[in-house]
C-alpha cells in the first residue's frame, strides 16, 4: 500500500526521506552493514510513521522543516530497527516478498544491523533541541522492547487476557505511530493541547493498524503478504481473531492444541474454521472503531489542505486488504 | 577488579548509581523484562565508564551532578545492552562467573533485554540539554553496532590486518570509554580542548582495556574468566597476541586451521603453543604503551585530588590478571 500518491503536498518530503534514509544507512567502512540496513530499505514500505510526522508538522508552522524531515528518518530507522529484529525472533524468510536480513545474512549479523539502525535513529534526533521530543520518543522506545518481550513470554498461552494482547499491540505498534504523530506537532510548536491529541490519533490509527495486520494475517494470500498465511497463530501469537473465535469453548479446545509442532495442516484447518466463526468480521469491527475515534480528533480540527491527506489515510485504513 | 574502594570522592557517586541502575531496570508492569535486566546487572562489574564519566566530571564544576550521575548511568546501560548482545552471539553460558540472560531466558528474551536497556538509557540521556554529549554518545553507539558486525564478519578470517583489529576493538570498546571520559568533561562545562584530550585518554584507556581482556582470555583461569580460556579463538575471534604468533609462519598455518569444529584439545593445544612464543609479552607492551599515552594526558592536567584516583586506574590496569 502506498499512500503518497495520494497528497502532492507531501510527496517531497517523503522524497527526501527516502534519500536520507539511504544516506543514513551507507557506511563505506562498513560493507556489510551497510548492505544489509540497505537490503531491507530496499524493500520498501509504507513509511506511514515519517508521513505522519511531516503531515501533523504542517498543521503548523516548523521554523526548520528539515528538522521535521530528520525526525521523520529517526522514525523510519526505529521501526526498521524493530522489524529486523522481529524477524530474528519470528524465524522469518520472507518480508515483504524478499528475503529477510536474518534470512541472508544469519541471526547474528540481523541482530546487530537492527542495533545499527537503532543507533543511527539518534544520530538524527540529536539535530532536534526539544526536550518533549526526546522524552516522548525515547519513553516509546522503552516500551517497544517490553512489548517484545512480553509477546515471547505470552506465546501459547491460550489463557492470557484481552487485554494483555491490547497492551501489547499499544507497545509494539500503536505507541511508535502515536509518537510519529505527535512529533510533528511538537515540531510545528503547537500547542501543548494539540499534541497531545495529535499523539492520541496516532495511537488510535496503530491500535487500528495492528489489529488489521494481525486479520490479514488469517485473511491474505501468501501472494500478498510476502509469507505464508496463518503464521501468528504458528507462532504461538494469540491475536484478535483467536480471542473472538475462543469465545466457542469448542474451537477453543482445538486451538489450544496449537504448539511449535503442529503441522501445516492443522494450522489451515484452524485458520478457516477462525475464519467461519466471525471473529473475522468482530476483530474487523474494533478496527474501525479505533479508526473513528481517530477520525473524531481530526474532526476537531479547523478544514485545511493539512488535515485533508491525514483523514484520506484514516479511509484508506478502514478495511485495507494488503 | 572493584576500584571503587580507592577513593571515596567516588564511591558516594558509584553507590548513588548503583541505585539508580536497579530503578532504571524495575518494571512492574514487565516482569520478564525487569527480572533479566536486574539478573545481569546483579552480576556486578567494574562499572568503570560510570566512574570515568564523575571522575573526570569532577575535573570541572558540574552545575548539577545529578546529571553527571544520569549520564553515568546511561553509559552503563549502553555498555550492558552490548553484553547482553555479545553473549547471544558468542553462545555464551556464563558471565562473571554467573548465567547469562541468553542461558536462562533464551536468545529472543536476550535480544530484547538489550534492546529495552538500550532504549533505558535513552530516557536517562533526555535528560541532558547538551548537544554535544548527544552527538559523542550517538556517534560511539553507531561505531559499537559497527563493529560489532565487522567482528562477526571476520571471524576465522586469519588473513586479516592488526589495523582491522585496532579498528575493530577501538569501535567495539575503546570509543565508548572515550565517550565516558569525555562526556564528564562536557558536562562539567570545562573547555572543549580539554574534552578532546579527556575523549582521547579515554580512548587510549579503552584500547588497553581490550587488549588486556584479549590476553587473558589466553592467561587466566576458567575460576577467574568466570568461562573457559582461549574462547576467543574458538570463537574465530583473532585478538592481538594471534597476529603476533602467527608471524611464526610454521605457527600460521597450525591456527589457519581453527574452524567452528576445532575440539577442545586443539584449542588447548595452540593456546600453549600461542603462550610459548612470545606474543602475550609482544601485546602486554602494546597495551602499557596505550596506558602511558593515556598517563601522558593525565600529566597535562594540574594535579589535584580529582586527578589522583584517574591516575590510580591507569596504574592498576597496567597488567591487571583480573
Amino acid at each position: 500500500m502506498k499512500f503518497n500518491f495520494l497528497y502532492p503536498v507531501v510527496q517531497k518530503d517523503i522524497e527526501a526521506i527516502e534519500v536520507e534514509l539511504k544516506q543514513a544507512v551507507s557506511n563505506a567502512d562498513a560493507e556489510t552493514t551497510s548492505a544489509s540496513a540497505l537490503h531491507l530499505l530496499e524493500a520498501g514500505g509504507k513509511r506511514i510513521r515519517p508521513m505522519f510526522v511531516c503531515l501533523t508538522a504542517r498543521l503548523g508552522e516548523p521554523k526548520d522543516f528539515s528538522l521535521v524531515r530528520d525526525a521523520a528518518v529517526a522514525i523510519e530507522l526505529i521501526h526498521m530497527a524493530s522489524i529486523v529484529h522481529d524477524d530474528v525472533v519470528d524465524d522469518a524468510e520472507l518480508r515483504r516478498g524478499r528475503q529477510t536480513i536474518k534470512a541472508i545474512w544469519g541471526n547474528h549479523i540481523a541482530m546487530y544491523t537492527g542495533d545499527f539502525l537503532f543507533a543511527k535513529s539518534l544520530e538524527y534526533m540529536t539535530k532536534i533541541d526539544n526536550i518533549k521530543a526526546h522524552q516522548m520518543l525515547s519513553a516509546v522506545t522503552v516500551e517497544l522492547a517490553v512489548g517484545e518481550i512480553e509477546q515471547i513470554k505470552d506465546k501459547f498461552n491460550f489463557n492470557q487476557s484481552v487485554r494483555s494482547y491490547l497492551r501489547r499491540i499499544k507497545r509494539k505498534t500503536a505507541l511508535l505511530i502515536a509518537a510519529s504523530s505527535g512529533l510533528g506537532g511538537i515540531l510545528a510548536d503547537l500547542p501543548d493541547k494539540m499534541d497531545d491529541q495529535l499523539y492520541l490519533f496516532g495511537y488510535y490509527v496503530g491500535m487500528a493498524f495492528q489489529i488489521t495486520d494481525d486479520i490479514l494475517d488469517f485473511m491474505a494470500t501468501e501472494r500478498v503478504l510476502g509469507k505464508p498465511a496463518g503464521e501468528d497463530l504458528r507462532q504461538g501469537n494469540i491475536t484478535l481473531p483467536v480471542f473472538f473465535a475462543m469465545r466457542d469453548p469448542l474451537l477453543k479446545k482445538r486451538i489450544s492444541r496449537v504448539t511449535e509442532d503442529s503441522t501445516d495442516e492443522e494450522i489451515t484447518h484452524l485458520v478457516d474454521a477462525i475464519k467461519a466463526s466471525g471473529a473475522i468480521e468482530e476483530s474487523e469491527q474494533v478496527a474501525t472503531a479505533y479508526l473513528k475515534k481517530a477520525m473524531a480528533i481530526l474532526d476537531t480540527f479547523p478544514s485545511s489542505k493539512e488535515i485533508k491527506p491525514l483523514k484520506q489515510i484514516v479511509k484508506m485504513l478502514d478495511k485495507r486488504e494488503y
